[in-house]
């Protein structure tokens, strides 16, 4: 399949069948999600990957108790840096340095600009943080569909409650949204044969 | 090539050779954002599709005169709705009863929780509507890359005045990040060869 097929093959999963997705197939989601491109390259959340029914099971009754958290396999919790601060931006150029064993002063200017941001309100760096998740859910979604494994991306939930449930205060992050893993049920899901429902390129796009 | 491969071939391209994109592949590019999901399927943003040279230099200076704008081929500027109305639920149910044929009354309970969503302060809104443009920003980025067309994310621009050269504050609209594409200039791309920086797996993931 090519990329078009594979995003009609893809819908968002409303019931799943119990099975478990390959370790292989899910290595392969998490790498996508690694690689995803970020602001400035920053990777400015971090990833809990769920199998645990146990933590599934506490995790669904903060998620409006979606069948699939419970059907799935493995759940991907995207938390988003609270704030952006020095210390990151220390961590982040040093890890520049390590991976491509540049001078320090080639990136004096970037170092600049990064940390003009971290003196932003908190707020707008926790909000441009969670954009940056998306762009990797966004990527974790087509790597989902690729391996063939059913993915639900889901904002259903209650963020405060799951932050408790993972212990995410203290992490200085907080959960922004969730994308469930699985194989899709075909007998039960009322949304396995619906037609995709998308706004027409004309309602879409503006060419000029 | 993989999606693995092909996350590793994409950069964020700085310079560009002036080559235009086909127009099969920046459709196709376009296909995938159309196809992108969004939560609820609500698709609550609007893309500009850029290839305007006059246009494309006006932008450049509200865009830090990023080369890549004036070198590349077509700019998609993906712009966010400022609130999410009642008038925008009518469109979207009446989309979804156009495409599935089915009856209104089936649509009731999902109309009622979009119909909660419009009473949300409107800056929630937008954040939410921002945050859909950049799963579809995410899901561009792969379908260029697999096209080998280059493409770089951009969030280095000047909101307001990008808003008023593209007359946005009339469409209820606001620019929230942008997607230039074209192809790489090897020979004075900095970029070109620098290994690719990314926290591991380990910094990355937490499994539970």
């Amino acid at each position: 399949m090519n990329l078009i097929e594979t995003l009609h093959w893809r819908y968002a999963t409303k019931r799943m069948n119990g099975t478990i997705v390959a370790a292989e197939k899910v290595n392969t989601i998490l790498e996508a999600i690694r690689l995803a491109p970020t602001s400035m390259g920053v990777q400015p959340f971090h990833c809990f990957v769920i199998s645990s029914k146990e933590m599934l099971t506490a995790i669904s009754q903060e998620a409006c108790k979606q069948a699939q958290i419970t059907e799935g396999s493995h759940l991907v919790v995207f938390a988003a840096w609270k704030n952006f601060t020095l210390a990151h931006v220390e961590e982040y150029i040093n890890r520049i340095l390590t991976t491509r064993n540049v001078a320090a002063e080639s990136l004096e200017g970037f170092k600049s600009a990064m940390t003009g941001m971290t003196a932003r309100p908190a707020e707008v760096n926790y909000q441009w943080a969670a954009r940056q998740a998306y762009i990797a859910l966004g990527i974790g979604l087509v790597a989902a569909a690729q391996e063939q494994v059913d993915a639900t991306p889901m904002e259903g939930f209650n963020p405060a409650a799951m932050d408790k449930v993972l212990g995410l205060e203290e992490m200085g992050l907080t959960s922004v949204c969730l994308m469930m893993l699985g194989h899709r049920d075909a007998t039960t899901d009322y949304l396995v044969h619906a037609k995709k429902v998308r706004q027409s390129e004309e309602q879409l796009f503006t060419i000029i």
